[in-house]
């Protein structure tokens, strides 16, 4: 049987693992993903991710590739590994790529989500899924600010150390910070994203929206590429790597 | 030290609980309250909810009074009561209402949300405040049959046994169904509601979004009073108590 290279779209809440790669202190998606695999197909096969996402970090819609010699569809691979995941992670898509395609070197595009719960005391519902923010946020400065992003900038001073980047100048074409009720929520769409880097955007947002940096703290970062410029680097928890995007499936970019 | 009335707003994520109420099988929400509330007052103080919530139902803002004489001022009990509190259990809010005020009795109106993933698969992210439904729903066709609810009723065949109503009319007087990509949110306002009401109207609506129940079903059901004709009872999981409204709020009532 031929070989197929196959690229899956997987979901998780992130809250009880240790990111999306392998760690000694607990359990990884990808351990998961590469055990369901493994049940569902007998033997092992190593899983490569596009983004590795921390410990605690969310997905919508990672995306992940392996190669496999199997007689079963690659659409039918949600369902056959659902079947083996635990609850908070969810295969959504699968299909067939050239053996060439790589999940990581050929995204073009990614959309994050970072969600903060404005308000008094933290929420019960979505403690999980949101950074809670005690203090009052303005949120239009917050979206005002967050346009000096946009651009092809070097963003060195966006990102934390540890990262593997050969360059840090990206591409951010998109960003929106939006208001509904006691929830605030960032969106960011850019070429590619530096270790840290949404929420280290993220802190520096609330910062702003708090008034402890001013509307410039951002060109002046870009300019001075010192991480000291920007704000904290937001808690994992708020953030969800929302999409991942190929050349190859144009559709998927215009909607928001 | 006079006695007085402290109402709570309390916000919770259902699932590990029994529900609102004691019960032999588990802890419930109003268990740890009072719990949290004995350490810190180091005595015991029974707590009324405005709605008794089922297993694995959440709140964002139920109420519930208790009596106390403490000089604690009334809005610092959610700081108070959150150190004790689990995660999963929020008090967001505190205030002194008079001595014959009772929280349930004298609630004058209601807010739930219901919430559907609309997907091939369920949720991982969202998976504990969501009904998975997995065939595609026509959220205009349920909107539009949500519409028959508003007015006032006799909304018996809404309503499972069990329940403690001396009459089953209601009246409803806003409800909308909307979707935002995968996500379909039910919201129902009214001034009381029947034991399931809520999960009937939602698992009737999901069953007209697919077409097995035909958008008469509501006003055939209004007239019939006979539950077997709506749809089953939507899972616990996808319902959330949004807001318990009192006469002397008036303010918060016009936002949806």
């Amino acid at each position: 049987m031929e070989q197929k290279r196959i690229l899956l779209t997987v979901s998780y809440d992130g809250t009880a693992y240790v990111g999306w790669q392998f760690q000694n202190n607990g359990p990884s998606i990808q351990d998961e993903l590469e055990k369901a695999l493994q049940k569902a197909l007998g033997r092992f096969v190593r899983v490569t991710g596009a983004s590795r996402t921390d410990a605690g970090v969310h997905a919508l819609g990672q995306r992940a590739h392996f190669d496999v010699c199997s007689s079963i569809p690659p659409e039918k691979y949600p369902f056959v590994l659902n079947r083996f995941l635990p609850e908070d992670i969810r295969v959504t898509e699968g299909i067939q790529v050239p053996p060439d395609f790589h999940a990581r070197f050929q995204a073009s595009g990614k959309l994050y989500t970072y969600r903060i719960h404005n308000a008094r005391h933290p929420s019960a519902i979505f403690r999980h899924v949101t950074a809670h923010v005690p203090v009052p946020l303005d949120e239009k400065a917050m979206d005002e600010c967050a346009k000096y992003l946009l651009g092809t900038h070097d963003f060195a001073a966006f990102a934390a150390s540890g990262g593997q980047a050969k360059t840090t100048v990206r591409t951010i074409d998109a960003v929106s910070v939006r208001r509904e009720g006691e929830e605030i929520t960032l969106k960011v769409h850019g070429n590619g994203f530096l270790y840290n880097m949404v929420r280290i955007i993220a802190g520096t947002l609330i910062y702003v929206g708090q008034g402890k940096l001013t509307m410039d703290c951002i060109p002046k970062a870009l300019e001075s590429k010192n991480r000291l410029d920007l704000g904290v680097t937001a808690p994992a928890c708020g953030l969800e790597l929302t999409r991942v995007e190929y050349a190859f499936e144009e559709g998927g970019r215009a909607e928001w």
